[in-house]
């Protein structure tokens, strides 16, 4: 069942070690077959270097697992509040990476204020609010996925692909499972220079707007002309 | 003697330079038989690479060598001063790894600002007072123990696997020396992350005390769910 | 066409990655032949792993495609408005390294603060102004070379072989493409410390300028004394 | 003539790009036989990985070449005027090592933070004061000797292998080559924490006389009793 799409989450999985944005365990990706409402997913708490392509877990667009004799990421939940909100995206990855987590955990977005950022986010890369005890100790991953979805009222999350969770870390989305894990590695280098940037000048300005456009349209959209035809 | 012991200690010392926590010997781990009150420990000054499992060294919790033909690390009293304090404890690791170390030479605490920090330390990771003329004057690495003892007072050492020794460095500890390398890790990435949280944003509240308990017993205790059954 | 040319071009291009410039394609390289005054330049998007000789693109100083299956880089422009502008430079490089693109982030350009500086950039490295709505929104990669050369009116390009292009990421040139990947490894190590140099000490004065005429001639000149005869 | 030393020369140097303490040709190690008043060191301007041992040159202690195909290190002055000043020295290492070079641009002296520095420091490691215009257009390589024998007045430097050359970077020494290059990688990651030490507590006091006492003295000296008899 879903053999393509379980080899291409693997795949985005092992690439979040390669990359540099994940220490042990603290990080899944996956992605969504949208013809038959399945998500295919890491198993929970496996270590990268034993995972296999037939480890990954099969759920509904509910959690529940319809295939895989492991246990899926306990963020699943997630991972399908997000595709049930987003239906333009086809793959989520979350990590701990640690220039994205700092900004997490100081609570604050990730202002647009170079190229490089507006090569991929069409603004600011947002931090939800922080949660309620209410939602702490409910249905905690489902609730998260809530507060992102909410996060991104009047937002297309295919021109901002990502986001701070509050007092937590990342979570990256994309057109499919590869293109999240392309997304969190942007993601990771902006909040490195980002900072960067702010111990150099506190409370440098954000970019120009047509600067912002102009490089996000030139790799989104109808007149993309970046990389080959 | 303690074959398997000394394999299993002798791997998490094998992995501390792996990890990127030492730099030349600047780091030892040790294990201990709770049946028959031994130690086993890394020798004094033996390069990483030229280290074998039979160079490790047995003592008693009294740090006397039992069996070995090198002298154990000169850190020995430390450790044994923690195993006799802490019955929890299987193994204990000692490093200079960067990050925590400037967080022990500034002689501050790590609050708990993230998840990342709450899945693995439930409270912030305390520094122990600086030590006093007599103590460091005295049975240094003895006394160095018995400071981080008093640090611990009405606190879980399970629940808070680490410390930082006021202008030294980290020790930390786990279930044997391997889960004691695992939080050796962890505490050097969080005290990453939270100096450059501070960067960011200088006098940053702790997270959420409910978020914390979440994340704590979302990995450790009766109620875990993390991982695989 | 070029062959000599298109394998040093590639080469400069493939050692971007190796020195640890570029994430994913964000660089480039180019190279000129003054006699025939056709420029060779990576094509757009390609990543660097797949990158061949024969992938590489010629264009005349127009910009125009005389040679090449695959489309040039996106920046092309800018290239050649440096070639045209600045008769003593054979070789451009594009990244947007990080600690150079924190400074071009800032808006700031780089003071000289000691030797290392001075072995290479005769005096600071400068960061272009802001560009305008008009030039953002017209032929916006000419535009941007135009600010550079706007920039170094006054300067000698072969003194300070490197710019920082606001809110953007760096430039550099050299005598050829494999020189200006030098000088781009160097202004990326001049950036990180710079910036740690003014974390330690805000307000830091730049060196003093006998000093940083020493080191530049040491190594530059008709009185150089560095490396072999 | 010296084969012995060359290689061991020759393997110092190697070890510096290993370490990471040099980019391209930027560091240089050599070492003395002080019974025929003989120094072996490297070659000016040689890329690492194209450096063999017989490259190596050796110079008399006034830095005349006695044997060798090639040019000596332009800092080969500085290192004579090191050895004649320092009876007690084996070897010498100059890098542009960035942590500790980031410390030299500010002008400031590396204060004992912690133990990591207490091990191989024996106190604060100096900052020169800055060079005099008739200094740096006289014989300025020698002159940079000069001003680390004057900072050195009082100190043993033994105790304190290594000083920040002002607006410049960090020369190392040691009994040996290999040992210089030992305190080069000590002096750098000391460097790296002390700085991070003042982002977390701008002003932090210097560690205990007693605690930098005692660590020193457990590593050196004749009650030294860290590592194998």
């Amino acid at each position: 069942m879903l053999e393509t799409l379980k080899k291409e989450v693997w795949e985005a999985n092992m690439a979040l070690p390669r990359h540099g944005l994940v220490t042990f365990t603290w990080g899944n990706a996956s992605g969504v077959d949208r013809a038959s409402g399945l998500v295919v997913i890491k198993p929970s708490g496996v270590p990268y270097d034993e995972l296999r392509p037939d480890d990954m877990v099969v759920v509904d667009l509910y959690g529940n697992v319809v295939e895989g004799r492991l246990k899926p990421s306990s963020d699943t939940p997630t991972h399908v509040v997000l595709y049930k909100a987003f239906p333009s995206i086809g793959g989520v990855v979350h990590t701990h990476s640690p220039w994205a987590t700092s900004w997490a955990q100081a609570g604050l977005p990730i202002p647009a204020l170079g190229t490089t950022h507006a090569d991929y986010f069409h603004g600011e890369i947002p931090c939800t609010r922080a949660m309620t005890g209410a939602e702490i100790q409910g249905a905690y991953e489902s609730e998260t996925g809530r507060v992102i979805v909410e996060t991104f009222a009047g937002l297309d999350p295919m021109e901002v692909p990502g986001v701070l969770v509050h007092s937590h870390a990342p979570f990256n989305w994309g057109t499919d499972a590869h293109n999240a894990v392309h997304n969190a590695v942007v993601l990771e280098e902006v909040a490195k220079m980002a900072l960067h940037t702010f111990a150099l000048r506190p409370g440098v300005p954000v970019m120009d707007r047509m600067l912002l456009d102009r490089h996000f349209l030139r790799k989104h959209g109808a007149k993309a002309y970046y990389g080959q035809p």
